[in-house]
């Protein structure tokens, strides 16, 4: 399978799309200000980028596995965080 | 081309991941908290998103395009309201 014009633009999104979550993980670690993130936001993103991890197996793809395995350990932190100051602020 | 085992799982992979950013926009531009939003996870992000956008005209894929024509609305309302608080902020 020789690579195509589309792939140019395709692996580039990918790799956009997934790399972006680094920034603000590492925003939200650090500072802890979670306020302006919205918990319903990442509770569905997170379960869809599991489904997406599993689709990735379903269709035997690698790269699809690979990116959304790292955008879930990404947005899962996210998730975390937001969870535990949303509880703290009860 | 008959529905196969793996569309109901990247269906709901799909849905997910791009209503999930329907609360967050109406979050931000409700509250117009942009404190916890990542700056640079916004630009990669929307940018990707484009991409993702354009990839999907491509391969016509018309859920590919929707999917993401939608979100790339959403995110860059979120990048726009953070790109006006950074600026205010400075």
């Amino acid at each position: 399978m020789s690579p195509q014009f589309h792939d140019l633009v395709g692996y580039p999104a990918a790799f956009l799309t997934t790399v972006a979550f680094i920034p603000q993980a590492w925003q939200s670690w650090r500072t802890r200000d979670l306020s302006g993130i919205s918990l319903p936001m990442y509770a569905l993103f997170t379960l869809g980028v599991a489904l997406w991890m599993i689709y990735g197996l379903l269709i035997d793809s690698l790269p699809v596995f690979v990116a959304n395995i790292i955008t879930l350990g990404l947005s899962s932190l996210v998730l975390a965080l937001k969870i535990q100051q949303a509880l703290r602020s009860r």
